[in-house]
């Protein structure tokens, strides 16, 4: 029996993240899914995670506990509030407070870290760069610097076993993305996007994330399951 | 009154990140102090980061908390025998089990997070590629791709404060960095090395990091004040 290969995902629990483990997954890899419990308030999208994983049965779910309130400095993770209601236009440019400083470095570097403990070479991360948050580090110039970088700093890139690091999501828009998760197959009721979810757990449909999120599923033309305020 | 410049110092607790962080604060920086719990073995280390810090007088040390035994891998961090005894020439070449994938890249994308937090636009990383155990992620190379991916991922680098990553021990044999040491006033005696500490607190004497670390001292023509079993 041929042994399947092996992909580490960036799992967050949300609409990309769980749309790029359905493609990584129908494009045959064998998943091992990794999220990060790393003081975000939005801490109910592990939970999402969880379910997520078990829907599109990874082989493994790890997830890696830390605390980036240490450093401080994001909306996410210190006492500064989440932008409600900003036009689209405004999101679209500059980089909110919602920016966790090189957030997506640190959860790459510990999927590259697995990758080489699992002899794999193939990491998947849902990042976007058109319906984004203006994140610098979800660009396509950063990720192939990232790439260029984790071949230089492991044992396995250093032997000749160079590393990818695929993001199928790069340049879609978040109608194309809600149409790829409907087409991979995606559970999108288990998915969670919001950055301040309600006591009563509805999502708050006016953060950055959720206007994204809503405006991509009305113009693909499907409803949100998400149950919002 | 001057503001001094802020410096993010990685610090192991060992002689290279004690003579690092000694360097840096004699070049002027205000340093800001970064260990981990990353369930290595030889975690008494962490004792002597802490002294260290405080013999050393940074502005902060903050010691950040993770498990890298949840991916396994190395001997420092999984159940696999660290080696002693290893002649000088096995020492200098080909990658150990003591290597832990992607260990660099982890603490220097939190040390980017937290430099990134602090307005800080300076890491120090007492990283060596003379006397070192052969380890990838401590190769030149290495540090300038990660230096320029950090320039890529962060606000700071896209809005044009870029990052150095310095590495003054990078060129240096174990024997110039106990020198190099001495004429900073690091406090040897609070520093440690050893893989496998005795249960009586003695370094053993044996492993590749106390193998380098006598040999440095002996070639400089000084006395260690570790005390070995």
């Amino acid at each position: 029996m041929a042994t399947r290969l092996r992909a580490v995902v960036l799992l967050s629990g949300g609409l990309d993240s769980a749309t790029t483990l359905a493609i990584a997954r129908r494009t045959g890899f064998e998943c091992y899914a990794l999220s990060f419990d790393y003081g975000q308030r939005h801490r109910v999208e592990l939970e999402a995670a969880r379910r997520v994983a078990a829907a599109l049965e990874v082989a493994r779910h790890e997830i890696l506990t830390f605390d980036l309130r240490q450093f401080g400095g994001s909306a996410l993770t210190a006492d500064i509030a989440v932008p409600k209601d900003r036009p689209g236009s405004e999101i679209a440019h500059g980089i909110p407070v919602t920016y966790v400083p090189a957030r997506n470095t640190i959860f790459l570097s510990f999927a590259l870290a697995w990758a080489e403990t699992l002899g794999s070479t193939d990491i998947y991360i849902g990042v976007n760069v058109l319906d984004s948050s203006g994140y610098p580090d979800c660009r396509p110039e950063y990720i192939e610097a990232f790439e260029r970088m984790a071949n230089l700093a492991t044992k396995a890139g250093v032997e000749g076993q160079p590393l990818t690091i695929h993001t199928p999501l790069i340049r879609m828009s978040k109608a194309e993305i809600v149409e790829a998760a409907m087409e991979a197959g995606v559970p999108l009721d288990l998915t969670w996007s919001c950055y301040e979810p309600r006591p009563d757990g509805a999502a708050c449909g006016r953060c950055d994330s959720c206007q994204l999120r809503r405006r991509g599923f009305t113009e693909a033309g499907f409803v949100d399951p998400l149950r919002y305020a």
